[in-house]
């Protein structure tokens, strides 16, 4: 078994290959006797809203952190950057005498919006309960964890933040734990920083990373964030999507208009924003603004030769989302996830179900997510955007239209654009690249998923551009874990795993 | 200047004019003299909740005005029809010593849904306010009404049923106690009936029609609902358009997936449904649906003279609404009401706003409101929408999609149909019509505008086929009331001149 798992490496790392599935059977073991421990300490932490918009409840789960660090022996210390009040990451690391390499493991402590009525009756965001499968899939609400209970891994915790991305924070920790425990030895320093802003786009990393330069220095920075590959298999992500969302408003009369009376007559904004939600992406997926595939960097040879590797999952994909024909369906999900998307997150205009009612909406909103590749800056891919949506006839506004801008123009929009940021891509040969490689290999018998960039955003590019380091992302959660919406859920053994693949990369003895 | 008003009139009513101008007179001096009990008394009707499908509540609004009823001497009784438990009608009638024929008014008591959120700050549907002007335009918010008060008629009451149609029920019963407070001498019988069902479609109102057949005979029934033309000018209204709501739900995956990871591969219901609504109406307001406009029957001689006179206020209603370029610009609102309309009442995919987040949203909902006209047929014109829609590549699914048919079908799309009418028209030339003309004429000085049909609708059908008379429809609120919507309000002194109107028209002495 050891030799066939090392023989799927495909490369000479033999001996590391032997000692380190030693190592990962020594934590497996950790964690199997320690389930209890872990299940009841993870429970606690995922009851703690943390919507990234709630500054009180957030810093006490950035509170929570620090004692979770200190209980590990992990001296935790809160950094901000030049922004008075703004949520704090918190910091840690542990030198190794000797160690002349460093590694940094970055996870966010900080959830989505939730909408708790959408949520599947039984589950509340903040209420994390056990579930025996997907509830989608027919699964069961088992009801919470109670302290001793014995721990199925084959279930689920629901609640926000149980998969995005509490699930690295608990894992990171629980490596490290792990491996004092049971009295392996680091070769490298280790840092720990979890970041609390991640899902409002990281706004104040740059300052947190400025300011705090000299002490985030690392050889190579680990993220542990996103969902492993849909086969399961243990997965490293080289690069990730950079992202900015655009929020948009059409306009219709002043004040709501009764339909019959108006009907066929006064403008109707929902009407309005179809029209013009229709023109930017054709019905097969395919989006129609000018120039918008333009920018992309080609794929090297070992991303696509990567790229030609990953398990192709679509039709077992397509059968358990219940999806006929997707979108662009001369690509595969994995020739879509190196372009550029433009998604509708949401949209509304007046009320439907209950609330409807027979009146001509005031206003149309529509808000729209732009995923960006290598290649792509996202200031000038919302440019062109904009650029399309003038060139349906809108005039932009600043905030809601006033009298004149109304007799004026036909049609207005106000477009609000959020805080974006480019892509990252780190070379997949690199040496830092490849031992990583090697080090989560050394965890599992199967083949690994090896992602040039992960269909997912988050503002690696900093990392880069600021620390002047490496990073390389270790998705750990199962991928149908409804991560950003209603009934979140980690599986429990994906959990586990994950300790075991942090584990093996914290032993690591070449860290670039 | 009585002369000239009668002049107005076109036919020889010279001697009925001058009567009833005095009369009118004799009214207005009442309610002037009464006007802070009129207030009270309102204020607390409009505050009992009476959205449609409150029952608790609705029933609340029954008995208030059988209190209202029996206060002015007149015996209220609770009509229903066969099914059990739906919310009653209340009726009552007052016969007149040696009358020959029957007047109707008719008025409803529920309003429709409401979303307090979407109320402008300090204003609450259920706890009326005053308010200087439409707080669109400028207005004030001026506190509630406290009992004693001197009353501004030009001020408005802010609150859900304010204007649609809690004004129609409060003007003709206290046109009645007017009447008999000033010992004016009715020469018809009058009958009451108060629906509480008309926002929902009038859903049970042909059994209780059915059923109470007999005790509510007359020969034409008033219908006081609606608004007075944009003019400010008095209003009488010969029909009604039809009425029916097309629910669409279009379906994307299972679960709701993240927009990185999935986006540019799983179909995207927000997307479907703006392909889709886009191919039933173009951006100019044209319907595209095959055949949506035949079947109009066309308009009378009479009619399209009365279509001509009405003032074309569309520059001014332009201005106070925002709109640069009505929809169908070639045609006159006035023309456009006379034609079936598709409006989109409301859309929703997901979240806006501060709930947005990135994801593929797993459904998204519009819910249509087609308006129709003399010659639609109802379920005719929603066949039209569902064949459009097949036309589009949809299959239509009565619940929630199966596996099965997920796995079968590119497209699903669920379509709820909700109760539906078609529309009413009476001719402009009977007596009964003249005869009401001559009487709202007789309490202004300016022209009357006489409309063949309105905007709005009503299941006035009913009253034709069940009860086998004819119905016209006498607005008397205010056009800017933001009915069907937030901030709802009616404007006092279109309360004060909706008395006047209705006790012109009681002591009419030709009915039919």
């Amino acid at each position: 078994m050891k030799i066939s798992t090392c023989k799927i490496l495909g490369f000479a790392l033999a001996s590391v290959c032997l000692s380190s599935t030693l190592q990962a059977q020594t934590i497996q073991k950790y964690v199997s006797k320690n389930d209890k421990q872990l299940m009841e300490e993870y429970i606690r932490f995922l009851s703690i809203p943390n919507v990234s918009t709630d500054t009180v409840n957030i810093r006490k789960n950035a509170a929570f952190i620090q004692e979770m660090m200190e209980r590990r022996g992990i001296k935790a210390e809160l950094l901000t950057g030049t922004t008075a009040g703004v949520t704090p990451a918190v910091f840690g690391e542990i030198k190794t005498p000797g160690a002349t390499r460093t590694i940094g493991f970055y996870a966010h402590y900080d959830g989505q919006p939730v909408n708790p009525k959408q949520w599947h009756a039984g589950l509340e965001p903040f209420k994390p309960v056990l579930i025996s499968a997907p509830l989608e899939s027919g699964g069961k609400i088992m009801g919470p964890y109670k302290s001793g209970d014995a721990v199925n891994p084959d279930w689920r915790i629901s609640g926000r933040g149980a998969a995005d991305d509490k699930a690295g924070v608990m894992a990171i920790l629980n490596a490290y734990e792990a491996l004092v425990k049971t009295g392996q030895r680091m070769k490298v320093n280790i840092k720990f920083l979890f970041e609390g802003e991640e899902e409002i786009g990281s706004i104040h990393l740059d300052e947190i990373f400025k300011k705090n330069k000299a002490k985030l220095q690392a050889d190579s920075w680990i993220i542990i964030d996103g969902p492993r590959h849909v086969s399961g298999r243990k997965t490293i992500v080289y690069g990730v999507r950079g992202d900015v969302n655009v929020g948009l408003t059409v306009y219709g009369a002043k004040r709501p208009l009764h339909s019959g009376n108006y009907g066929n007559w006064a403008p109707n904004p929902a009407l309005k924003l179809v029209h013009l939600l229709a023109s930017m992406k054709d019905d097969k997926g395919q989006v129609l603004i000018k120039g918008f595939y333009d920018d992309v960097t080609p794929l090297t040879d070992t991303e696509k030769k990567a790229l030609a590797q990953i398990p192709n999952q679509d039709e077992l994909l397509k059968k358990e989302l219940g999806v006929h024909t997707p979108e662009n369906q001369e690509r595969s999900l994995l020739e879509s996830i190196m372009l550029p998307t433009l998604n509708i997150n949401g949209a509304q205009s007046a009320n439907v179900g209950p609330l409807a009612s027979n009146v001509i909406p005031t206003k149309a909103e529509a808000v729209l997510d732009l995923r960006l590749v290598k290649g792509n800056d996202y200031k000038k891919q919302v440019d062109k955007v904009i650029a399309h949506i003038k060139s349906q006839g809108y005039h932009v506004v600043a905030a809601e239209p006033t009298e004149e801008e109304r007799s004026k123009y036909p049609n207005l929009i106000k477009i609000e654009v959020e805080h974006g940021y480019n892509a990252q891509r780190t070379p997949m040969d690199l040496p830092i690249s490849k031992s990583i490689q090697a080090a989560v290999q050394s965890t599992t018998k199967e083949p690994l998923v090896l992602f040039p960039s992960m269909g997912g955003s988050l503002p690696l590019y900093l990392f880069e551009e600021i620390l002047e380091t490496k990073v390389i992302t270790v998705p750990i959660v199962n991928y149908d874990n409804n991560q950003h919406a209603e009934n979140e859920n980690v599986k429990i053994r994906y959990l586990w795993e994950g300790i075991e693949t942090i584990a093996a990369i914290m032993l690591m003895d070449r860290s670039a």
